[in-house]
């Protein structure tokens, strides 16, 4: 999300805006997600010093910050790669390694490679027998989009109800869930899209990985505890309506209900139940240490 | 579901069916709930003695089952209010005691009051400050028929993605859950619609009580563990279809994926998540010796 951001920042100042303004903007789009305003305050930096902001140098910024996001996003997926490989080897008879993902951390939501979905393709590109259980994510339903993705891919999937997670762990049919994050406390607190608690649980009740994916910019190093995240509260109609394939072949939007409904966008997990975090510089434990050991320099 | 299939068997036998074939054919249609067996056994016993049946007889039998059903529902919203009462009283500043539930187990789903419903109309009715957070229930939606129900009768509610009950349970937004079940083993262990497992370890993590609401015929004598209960895997289309209205008002049903899809339609809560089991006989702990406790003829 940070390197879109960035182009729509440089896009504004081509038509007539401010740097300052053409921030601004973005940054109340989204509250919870952290790497959005950490790609703002990189784009307030190619100012060209009285403020109003150079097209050309906001291009070349906004560039900068795409490459960037996609070389951490491959780093993410090598160290990812790791643990699918050693999932792989711990599986019985060589039979497919299941990872359980949530929401989409592919590259239609980040860049090229995505982050929690970097690992999964790096480790189908090697061949390694992986298969992924894909949940619909409502109420956006983002989990489609990861489908696709895997489709497009070769990946083989499976696409199930945002409640069926815990019955699969259960029964020992998910071997690691991998997940994105929106932000990440210092303290390793993990936000990420609304449900993504509840696959943690089921994780920890179940003895099954949860390992959250997290390049840099998703941590927050400002704030230590994830109930102080603030939460994005989204319309209702995301709820109560639902665009699909009428029988015709058009594509329309249908509405399932017209109750009150309640929409927070995102949940927080837990530290206690992740297992550990893979960031471009490595795999860590959910921990104010863990991740002071990878980034020092915010120690 | 009892009383309807009994009326179902008796409708078989004025169309010419044998009694046996009647039950056959509906006994397995749901693999999963056992209150379907049971009221099915009770309907085998109108027979005539050739095994034929006698529909005027089967009539009787399965209004008399719909009449018990009620009876039962009617005392667990009784023993159920009580619970709902002692919340209101802990409830801070008299504000309103807010119930989460999943699926439908109100009186669409069984007859006149529901299961789990039955004591959040009570108190209702009772004028106790009363809301309910309506889990959406992919992929049937069953939650929409609760949101319905419930506008109904007048109680506030709101709908919820599935995503969502973590999250509020967080935040102290939810006061107890409370669900109904398809089939309970007498050792406690809590199968229902798909999600609940994960609504009940939400509720475990966040110290909010979970409630069973299980009428006898739910309760699974002959089966000990939760593990082994038939889970029935229902259709692809119900995930990857879905109805709702057009914005010219007709009712369609659009496609939202095409993608390979898994779709268990219940899990296993296990016992030790579940804080008691309301029965028409009373409350007492998800355990064998509760269950025996209150139906010392089935220990």
């Amino acid at each position: 999300m940070g390197g879109t951001a960035a182009y729509g920042v440089a896009i504004a100042l081509r038509e007539g805006r401010t740097l300052g303004e053409a921030c601004d903007v973005l940054a109340v789009t989204r509250p919870t997600a952290v790497n959005l305003a950490w790609a703002l305050a990189r784009m307030r930096e190619s100012s060209d010093g009285d403020g109003d902001g150079d097209a050309d140098a906001a291009f070349a910024r906004a560039a900068q910050i795409c490459d960037d996001e996609i070389a951490r996003c491959e780093a993410i997926g090598r160290h990812g790669l790791a643990l699918i490989e050693r999932a792989v080897a711990a599986a019985p008879g060589g039979r497919p390694v299941r990872v359980l993902t949530h929401c989409n951390a592919g590259w239609l939501a980040t860049v090229d490679w995505g982050t929690a979905l970097a690992p999964v393709y790096m480790a189908h590109e090697a061949k390694l027998p992986v298969e992924v259980w894909v949940d619909e994510t409502r109420p956006r339903n983002q989990g489609l989009l990861t489908a696709w993705e895997l489709a497009q891919h070769g990946v083989p999937h499976t696409l199930v109800a945002d409640n069926a997670g815990g019955h699969l762990m259960q029964r020992g049919l998910v071997d690691l869930c991998l997940v994105g994050t929106d932000r990440t406390t210092r303290e390793g607190d993990v936000c990420n899209k609304i449900g993504t608690y509840l696959k943690a649980l089921a994780a920890h009740d179940n003895g099954v990985p949860f390992y959250v994916a997290a390049p840099s910019p998703s941590i927050d190093w400002t704030m230590a505890e994830g109930r102080d995240v603030p939460i994005e509260e989204r319309s209702a109609d995301e709820v109560r309506r639902i665009a699909g394939r009428t029988p015709a072949g058009e594509v329309t939007t249908v509405e399932i209900a017209q109750s009150p409904v309640a929409n927070p966008a995102f949940d927080v997990t837990p530290r206690r139940l992740v297992t550990a975090i893979i960031t471009e510089r490595g795999v860590c434990s959910a921990s104010g240490a863990g991740l002071a050991g990878l980034f020092p320099e915010h120690a």
